[in-house]
């Protein structure tokens, strides 16, 4: 997903050589990709034996969770510095990913996060509201 | 992780009433994020034989992570609406996770995003910086 996302591999000889897994299990992970609906199957431009695997719009949508997964690995896993950094196409700033309260515009750190109910809740509590103590 | 993040469980039992995974399942998970570092184990206060499995710095780090993706499992797969809301503290907002623009301030889609390699990249291309065609 990230190589789709971030250096917009579509070819599956193109994931292949990036990533370096046996054909098998590349194979089952994009067949995975397509049937989850993050990825779709398209004949190649000017090769039509060869199919290639584009991101869809909900596959393209997950990447502010690599982007939050990543900045969480060079934090904590990363001793010689990020091996890559997410840039801003057309400008020379880094790109990172905050969580904001919509209300007062405050960054929120974890120990300030609570979850409410939602319409979707099967399971609402008597408050609806639950935080930290 | 969920639990332990936001409804501040620790214990065991609790979160075994929480997630109802068979006994061995959720023993080898909570080994698991001991083992590498998202939780640590401590004897419960007043119960010297019961341990509670505690969010360690690096463990509480992945909020960020998991709001991303609860903020994609809403959009893409919660047709009754988003079962949890995440709010701020003592405030009346949501919270929500957004991707920006160091350098400029702007809200950043997956389109304008670019990896450029950071000083931990052991690949570094000949331009250092890849991006969407």
């Amino acid at each position: 997903m990230r190589d789709a996302l971030f250096r917009a591999i579509s070819r599956y000889s193109d994931f292949q050589r990036s990533l370096g897994v046996a054909p098998n299990i590349l194979a089952d992970r994009l067949d995975g990709f397509v049937s989850s609906g993050l990825m779709e199957r398209r004949t190649a431009e000017g090769h039509p034996g060869t199919q290639d695997y584009c991101l869809t719009e909900k596959g393209r949508d997950l990447a502010p969770v690599i982007v939050a997964l990543t900045q969480w690995g060079d934090r904590w896993a990363a001793p010689d510095g990020p091996p890559i950094i997410f840039g801003h196409c057309g400008c020379t700033g880094m790109v990172e990913q905050t969580v904001r309260c919509v209300a007062c515009g405050a960054t929120v750190d974890s120990a300030d996060l609570e979850t409410r109910a939602g319409p979707g809740s099967h399971h609402r509590g008597p408050s609806g509201t639950q935080r930290r103590p």
